[in-house]
């Protein structure tokens, strides 16, 4: 990769701040857009307004994680006046790279009108196994600090067998818990067996919950619907990592006084360090795939 | 399930005559046909010679793995006159189900002359997974007569990632050995990061390789030809578990005076119990899918 | 055990709060004196004012962790008026058996004066290597809170390989950190090795502790002294775990700028339910040994 | 340490010719005596029979270990005559330093006579620690091959918690072995458990024998008597790594049938580089300590 790239950040939250500072801090050229509280950026990075003379001259934009949350503008938690995603677009110098998380259709659609194929960093396999990292860690945290026991030791349930759930297991059983995982092929079945957790085929999942003291959900389908949190012992907490619209019928949930939290985006919140290497690495994978 | 069925289990070896073990000892009715040296079997398991008489009457004719070597007779080492699968097909009770493991095309279409559909136990995920714990501790424990040194601490290799190098790294990893794996996939290069190993781009095998001291191959490609083979240590051991044609260049590999070990078909060896256990399990999930 | 035992809590903290509850979840009869507001006690339990008719008529007297702080009062810090420990001695029926956590050698001998022998629960082996447990998972919750990286990967310092720096170390260990811990003993840095993590001679502990992102002292001596704490960096996280006068220069780190977290008591705090069930097991070992 | 220091190798089995070659790459000069088939011996070492001269030139001299079996030959299994241990005191230059494994306090003393002090290595703490990790994997090892069964998920119960237990313990666990471990402290049951495997107290020795799978005695006492060996399963196979006179009372064992492995000395056969390694770091730490 050649070392003399310009990139440009645009918006985004503390990930993103710290993507600008580990960029800057490897001698990269880097420009700031959207941080009108610059506090965290370090002063190797140039933290600026000026959207238009940015774009024109870098050569690799990035975006954040999601883009935009509106469609219209890029999501600029830091910024009092989020940049517009079409000026960006009209801004942006036609042989930069443009990258960005979670790009929807829309938002596809929207750049290619401008001559630009997003590449998404979140589409990359790489960048959701890593994530997969913070976010147990974050749960984990979560569970030590809601409950007044230990983990080792503890009753956990962890439903679905994916990424999430794999790290999740993992972390849970170094750290003592009693792990039972509910899954529906044989096959992860036999995986988890092989991690040393108790396999559950999910037709049972509701007998295996009721003997539970936490239950981390990765899947986002209702699988606690009010029958299941019915079974529920009452002391029981249950975590929610799935994204939208999650696993757990909060109505009943409410009504039948079960602790729910539901915990999205870890990554970002509980290591955002950790969160902006991974997109770094990511991004770099993807430009030198690209021969940037 | 039904506990009255009766089982005809035809050739195979030692992992066969210990899965009638298992099945009789659970109460079944069981006939062992193509064990004209019966010492491994209990007395509760029926061997008999009378293969029209016992396949007519039986539910269930479990076939071994593999169900045949050239084609035409029953793969049964133990057998002085393996019986002929053409005779096998034309005496079994036309109600029962045929079970069997590797079963080609040819084999299954001449199975579906008789009327039957062979079901392949090799072919479902829950029995590969758990086939890879005997393989790795095979491929362990050859690894530990054939060095000099503790696994604990030593150099190790593993190339591939699929659901044998998984097992196989991770208890590499529980013995304290310094592991690195080579993949070529950037996913599977995360995931190799998370389970603690050292992940190794494939375009840098050969790198890699010159420095280790174990290296287990789980690619059936020839990865190791002489050009890879000439960069390794003169002390490395280089152990295949990929099945035919297999990984390694053995030529050049003798030609170097590079030891290679060719470890295929571990889990009968090393424990057919747990081997005939994995089986049982698995017949049985096929069984209770068909209502058996 | 005899299941007719009546139990009499005086004073303490959560943990003895969860204590009376499991013992009268398991049928014993329980009274607990110095809670004035009982919201954390069960139904089962008898929150009750009445000191001298409680302490008359019980066969098990427990005192809490420490037993006592200024040496007149009964620690009991939910309780508007703490009980005095020679009121306590004074009534308690002389067949019973008086327990307490960390009895000084005074406390010890104004019981004898009254005839009791206190039984430290808090000096049993058992105890002490269990309570490691929760020691562990609260400073590890607190790394993760306090730093904006996974602990995944993350390089630590443990100092010191007594007991909880043997639980501290497996736990990072089992979350992927790279830890290095300083010990002194060559066998104490052997086993170091064994478990996977980079032994230090703590000849070289400034040298180490230089590169390091988060540091756990486990030794209550100064070891952390300005010309230590000068090689840190600026951005590393140091948690003491060590108890009084604990091994951090408060001072010169607080001139350096270093973060310094002195976290004591963390069983108590983070997981007072199984502090209260390690508590219960320890008590019920020494009533058994006892013959009680 | 000197570089220039001149090592005198005197007798020893296949961990004094590996020692011999590892001192020899370091680039020190080595000589060994009583090697009359040099073939495992590097081109870089010494090998000699002129006794007295080399003793006499040399700075250090290695005896093996154990240093004597008789008392008055140096133990040396390779050489047709083993070197006279007077003799060799006789013509030891008399500022050189005697190192040795396992010196009788006889032969202590007869050093003396000669102006010797010598210098056991095997009473080094981290030596021993060190030596369980062979130790554990030649029992492991030994486990694969005698049993039908994978060590994962198989019953195994180890006896006592010292060193060697500790380190079997941990390897079983992470073998994926169902793990119980027989110890008579309740400080040792409590780490026990920590460690995730499940703990007997002593007492319940017999109970707890009787559902094993694999046993392990690592206590040099008769644990296993008559009465305890009429409990096991007659599967079970015991495995003894207790020193003389182990733990096994083997004509009640024979008598019952019952498998019956002793396995003394297991780091110099399955490891003897490992054990080689490991006897040069703890010489060169008693070296440095000396200011050799």
């Amino acid at each position: 990769m050649r070392k003399d790239l310009c990139f440009a950040l645009v918006g985004g939250d503390l990930r993103q701040s710290c993507l600008a500072n580990l960029l800057a801090g490897e001698g990269y050229e880097v420009y700031a857009l959207g941080f009108d509280d610059c506090v965290e950026l370090t002063d190797e990075v140039c933290c600026t307004a000026d959207l238009a003379g940015t774009l024109a001259k870098c050569d690799v934009a990035i975006f954040p994680l999601p883009l935009t949350v509106d469609g219209t503008a890029v999501n600029a938690p830091f910024a009092k006046e989020p940049p517009a995603l079409k000026a960006c677009l009209r801004a942006l110098n036609k042989k930069a790279l443009l990258l960005g998380g979670m790009a929807s259709e829309d938002v596809c659609a929207l750049a290619r009108e401008y001559g630009f194929a997003v590449l998404d960093y979140y589409q990359r396999e790489e960048m959701i196994v890593r994530n997969c990292v913070p976010t147990a860690e974050g749960a984990l945290c979560i569970a030590m600090q809601e409950t007044a026991k230990t983990i080792f030791g503890s009753k956990c349930l962890v439903t679905g067998f994916g990424r999430v759930s794999r790290a999740m297991t993992a972390l849970l059983l170094a750290c003592g818990a009693k792990v039972s995982v509910a899954a529906r092929k044989q096959g992860d079945l036999a995986w988890i067996k092989l991690m040393g957790a108790e396999p559950v085929p999910m037709a049972k999942l509701k007998e295996a919950a009721a003997s539970q003291e936490i239950i981390f959900n990765t899947v986002p389908v209702k699988l606690f619907n009010e029958e299941v949190l019915c079974a529920l012992h009452k002391d029981c907490l249950l975590i929610d990592l799935a994204s939208k619209p999650g696993g757990v019928d909060l109505d009943a949930a409410r009504h039948l006084g079960i602790r729910v939290i539901w915990a999205l985006s870890l990554p970002g919140k509980v290591a955002p360090i950790s969160a902006a290497q991974i997109i770094k690495d990511t991004v770099f994978n993807i430009l030198e795939e690209r021969g940037a």
